[in-house]
């Protein structure tokens, strides 16, 4: 199965990160975690990005708070799709990152999820492996499903209550 | 090779969806248009959605304007990648439509990328499909290249005008 | 007398939503709670809208966070009126789910009221309830009574305090 | 029937308001509409909203830009349901009517729609009334089905097109 | 002396407001402190500014959050300057306040002050004033020099301590 | 009489501030004009604040876009209270050139009307005039009471235009 | 002299961007003008940047709207000062390039000037090298003094037109 | 070598603007920090502008929240580069600051860093005197170095962490 690689900005980005790691987890799919700074580090996201096809990636995360710039230079250096998670950093509410995530201009597109979306780039990172791969598949309908449960039984809680 | 569904929330957003389909076309990628509203004919919309895969679909795309709520329809009914393109309808510079697409709850994520991004969409689409189609990974290349080497030559030619 | 629905799009959204509940209980109108996911429950969503005047409600009050759609799925499925209260979630102040509440397209709107007003969705549903309703109607003004007393006392409180 | 009472803040409104009202007209629902503005003539429009029940009225809509006071001064001087349009007048696309009108303090709602949302404001007051009409909710599913068939053709169109 | 009227919406913004009354105790300026709110007391507030004039006030200071409709409440019926303070209430950054206030339709202006900026709203109140009271106008260049020997004797500290 | 000053930050300024020179020649007050900028001409500027009263002035109007720094500047070299207009200039729809004038610290204030509110601060330096010259204080009702009556005659006409 | 490099990430930014060229023209400071897309060319952007030194650069100027990480790349591999132009496109009144050009992450500065800022980075470029080179800052003040000169001549005029 | 002059608009900007403070002892750049007030202080901030390049500095650094004018002030009276820090205080998340600093008219440029981005600006101004200073040339590389190999360590830590 292709690997996911899941790239952040700074390590202070980990907290919301893991929730995107314990994820991919579920589903069992390869994953390899890397800080790499699209600032202080160019040349090692580049040749991550570069070399991630061939190192066996399919999808690459990247998470980064403030101008968020990693999803667009792992997006300029492959054409695996790039997954961006705009990380909410000290101010601005993570508009900031946000917006300079998914306003990317024609031709290097960056999927952008919410800010702090961790856990759906994780999601939607599977729904793209899962394109050529039943079992993955099949994978994400049992968590749907088990997100669905988990509604109704609350749903069943909470009617009760204010009966 | 797998089909992808390019869903417009009104025939009004024809004119950025345009762009999507063109760009779709450069690929050879199998494509099928549909204008379902996320409220007025919300059936279809899930029926859609529901059958997608059935239909053989890979990828769905989905663009709308102001509470763009079509991409998270679409989404809620497959574990399909759905990609969202916010519209910039009359007020709001497409603020409304941006955060409506991109700010999914955990659990059902939608691809979003820029606002009135239809190309992008479209090449993002490509690259999911690509994961698995090596053809189409080198079309990618030959385009991204194209663009590349487009950029060189506006450049060679500024540069001059300005020397 | 027809009931009011009150749907939440979490259960993380109850310590808001409380403050509706608890409204709808000083005019003593019937109420009905549940929790429904635009996304994650949106069949079960869907049939709550669909047959909600059968089972006798009035008016339905749909509360979410982030891109909320829930009030769109509601009022997509029904001709009831439906008050949207777009809740503040983690990130970005609840103006994502304002503008994804709001901001409906032409044919299907939703009454939204501020972001965590969830107090004045319940009195919006009475208001709309009391129109065919004389005995609510004078509630109404009973309510509007005591909070003009209420803060007429805090006046004059103050107004000696700063003497 | 009861009327609704249409009130803008400034005829330069009408443009917008004037979907509002061919709307109204639609469902044969008496109308009435007024310029009265919340600051320049404070005394007509409470007095309005003071007397709106006992001259028949059974929902108003308010229409204004800017710092949009007139849907709150209504409210505060009437308990029928207010719903607010929000103008987008000369600058900043609106956003400061959308925040004047929804978001008021608790006591007192206001029904907001989209900016601009004119006929959205209209069909909200006919939901509201027909809570207790059954031939307008008969009108009401007669126009959305109009809504939805409108939509399906124009998807049978475009799908066409790009086949 | 012409007295200051400050009007608050709720008694929540006293902790604000506080800043206001005590920076007109240091000019010695008589004040007056009212709560009235602009939806749920309406009749108060306008009898207040419709007699302010006769009950010796020359200057009206409002503060309000949310939809803060105080101000062009209070200007609406008279003809003395209002100034606005737009209150942080506890969502949206009190953006919502200052629009509210700030965004007068011409013919009633409300003077707008800085988000909580209840000090400057005395200082404001305090300058208007002074244009026909030369004491008050002495007093004005007082504080404003006290303001500028504390910036000074900050300068002087902390200009040594990075030495 | 006391003069009103009306400085712009740049001729461009001028179509925007030509309704405050209108409006204030309606009030028969003596007005000057001058084109100040905060940055090109700051010797200037600061020299005519410090000298405002001295040459007769009562109320200064600052009216200028983007970092809209002029209100400051003036405010900061006298006490006469400074009226802050914010001007849409090419980009962000004003919104920069309104926080820069209203955001003021504490101690120096700046009244701020709405974006491009020129008429406006015409109106709130009369009524400042008006709190010490009675006549003024007339006029300011005269032209009320015709703004009232204007917006009744329009009432008129569009009521009867809808029956 | 060190020459300023003038960065566009598209040639469609170019008629902003002349401002900047013929501002470096009027100091006669040597000037390069690329195009190179931090996204579609980034290996020539990189390779700019590094040599960027060696080829007697001293300022290198970057110009890009939407998620413009333009700026940043360059920065990412030069010492040299970067200035960075957000430009205006299409969406978003050019705030969403703001952001990303402006809130780069501690170590890596991009010095962001307005908005469609030009001439503004043109003249911060002059400001750089005059700070070791007299010649140029005697120009800076000779430009400063004409642009002086020149409001002070609009001052003149338009005062007297409204006298 | 020239001193860099870092002034900051109030004592309460002091824990951020010390990051600035250590970053330049880091580079060894001789450094004088004020307390100046754009609005309590303005004529001691013009002299310091005034006369800075008299008084051997190269640079300027200006931090300030809210409707922060002191970087236009500096620049107004200097052709020293100035470089603002916009600071986040209290309401509005610092976007008021950045725009009151970035936003500056044609003319008169203020090198705007990141909201709380003071290290950022103390880096630039290393920058900018490093164009002709090859010795801080070579401590800027060195830290550029230690920044990345501090990633590239963390990389390692968390890479293997997650393995």
């Amino acid at each position: 199965m292709k690997k996911v690689g899941v790239i952040m900005g700074s390590d202070s980005d980990l907290p919301i990160v893991e929730k995107c790691i314990d994820e991919l987890k579920k589903y069992g799919v390869p994953t390899e975690v890397h800080v790499y700074s699209a600032h202080r580090t160019p040349a090692e996201a580049i040749d991550f990005a570069k070399n991630a096809e061939d190192n066996g990636f399919g999808v690459l995360i990247s998470a980064a708070g403030k101008a968020a710039h990693l999803g667009g230079v792992l997006a300029a250096n492959t054409v695996l799709p790039v997954i961006g998670v705009p990380i909410k950093a000290s101010a601005m509410e993570g508009i900031d990152a946000l917006l300079s995530t998914v306003q990317m201009p024609p031709g290097i597109p960056v999927a952008s999820v919410a800010i702090d979306g961790a856990k759906n780039a994780a999601i939607l990172a599977v729904e793209i492996l899962a394109v050529s791969d039943p079992e993955l598949h099949d994978k994400l309908w049992e968590e749907r499903n088990k997100a669905h449960d988990n509604v109704i039984a609350k749903d069943a809680k909470i009617n009760a209550q204010y009966k």
